[in-house]
């Protein structure tokens, strides 16, 4: 099977740039360094080539994703970076037969976490962006809180989300630092081996951090790719050419096969004017026809895997290269 | 089961709401003069509801939507409005055991429903909207030519999409006849029972139509309520507060269970900050707890509804309704 012969819309993998990611990532951040995190693309299969790049430690965003990857024997040291109280889902991530370590910002967080079989935890640290995380000052106080219920606290994390509105390095790297002063001063209170934090956008400006928790950078997408240049998009949605007219064409990918919060997707030389519920309409620079595919890039990777239940691998980037193997996106939902 | 025992993010129906909604849309088109349109909410079970309405025809996107309409025993008379090319998906939907007809536009859909054992279809007219579609003035040769390919021509469609620019119900009314104009002219030409076209926000304007493919009116989204009051929003996704400070507020329904297209979901007495992969930032204006629930209201559910497994119908609006019934969300994918 060839890319050109999928049944459309499918999510392609180009792998030899795909592999190229994992090179330059693991070239940087090698082995404990790098933490990767699995929502980037929910899929044990793409986490089990991060793991052959020598990453043991993942980052999941749900307890799904944790479940998931224990049970597909990569549960050596998963981080639920985020926080639950759902009691079900604790018991069953404190359940999984993998090592399991979550985020915890409250005292309820703490308390759900302590009463429902979880044993390790980070003290997850608000470093700027305006969503969870204790206060700086209150790190302290919900380790204290953490180990007086019999929680093994391994240290902080802090996600510097807020930076990635200074596309120029050097601005972001201030702000980087400044993160991490609040970070790092944290940790200093609460102890523990690990500083958690990061994201592709600062791979190697984050130097406080023990390790960094990136996911875009292994398929990357038309949103990020300028902000880290080192990493090029991998993953597109391979489309077919369903109508064309002389103004413009309609491709059968649409809103359900795309993330649509950084905005439309892009195909290859050619405007995309409008994108719905199953169309996307474009116009080439070239003349297309009815039955031609179209490799369709998306502003934002995440939201776009969780809409897909495989995707599958290339050997190559063009339309004719060889399907090599399809991998189940294993990890959607919650 | 109460709204507020559910893990979180879940949709959830408010029932009485829906079935108002039902109730409105079956008194102004009632019977066959409405064919609904399961892309919307990709559910049998919610489909089953509206025939109790008395609709028998539905509207589909997919082929998938259209086999699994007809294997839960609702394939009376389906609609594949959209056009495809792929063989095997042509050959599934003309086995599938239902009445279907497909939308064609250009010689390659054409031939490609004709080759694979599809044997009702109607020409699908461009109105205004830059999507699929032939010319008007191509439609006669296209009916022509189905019909020389043994293919039974039922009608026409159109999509009057473009109108929704109008906020302003007399300029859509322009607008939509306008539209409507170049599909009646081409109905003469290419003959047949059926004028098929629009949509919720013109089901009490197209009177040109012998039958509307209205979606949104069932479960109704904060896009498009403003311009169909007669429907309210039904559907709304449940999340758990999991994180509070002193400046906002973050509950655990993010990117990969909203539609975000048509920008961020409102949620109750709250401003909406900021939604990432699976966190919305909001301020409320009262204070709220880890653990609160709140109800987060999507701007468009049809891309919200293809991110769910599942949604939960509610015996009433209130967070604590009982939940009547559990709906598998079984038409998703392509």
């Amino acid at each position: 099977v060839k890319v050109h012969d999928l049944p459309t819309p499918a999510l392609v993998v180009d792998g030899p740039t795909f592999e190229a990611n994992l090179a330059t990532m693991s070239a940087a951040l090698p082995g404990d360094r790098l933490r990767p995190h699995v929502k980037a693309h929910k899929c044990t299969s793409l986490a089990r080539r991060q793991q052959a790049h020598g990453h043991r430690g993942f980052t999941c965003a749900t307890p799904r994703e944790v479940v998931g990857m224990a049970r597909a024997g990569l549960g050596d040291d998963l981080l639920l970076a985020n926080e639950t109280i759902d009691a079900q889902r604790l018991r069953a991530m404190a359940n999984c037969g993998g090592r399991v370590t979550v985020a915890v910002d409250s005292d309820a967080t703490v308390s759900a976490a302590a009463a429902n079989g979880i044993r390790e935890v980070l003290v997850d640290v608000n470093v700027g962006l305006p969503r969870c995380g204790c206060a700086p000052d209150d790190a302290a106080r919900i380790a204290d809180l953490a180990r007086g219920l019999g929680l093994d606290v391994r240290g902080v994390m802090g996600y510097e989300g807020h930076v990635y509105v200074f596309p120029d390095r050097a601005e972001r790297s201030r702000a980087t630092e400044q993160a991490m002063e609040f970070l790092v001063a944290a940790h200093e209170k609460v102890g523990g081996d690990v500083i958690s934090a990061g994201a592709t956008g600062t791979f190697d400006i984050n130097t406080w951090a023990t390790e960094i928790q990136a996911g875009s950078y292994a398929l990357m997408d038309t949103a990020f790719a300028p902000m880290v240049p080192q990493f090029r998009p991998a993953l597109y949605v391979l489309a077919t050419v369903i109508s064309v007219n002389d103004k413009h064409a309609v491709a059968d990918c649409g809103l359900k096969a795309l993330g649509m919060d950084h905005g439309n997707p892009a195909i290859d030389s050619a405007d995309v004017w409008l994108v719905s519920d199953e169309h996307v309409t474009f116009k080439p620079e070239q003349r297309v026809a009815v039955g031609d595919v179209v490799r369709v890039w998306p502003a934002h990777i995440d939201p776009t895997v969780a809409y897909h239940e495989r995707m599958h691998l290339a050997a190559g980037a063009q339309l004719d290269a060889d399907i090599t193997d399809t991998w189940e996106i294993d990890l959607r939902g919650w």
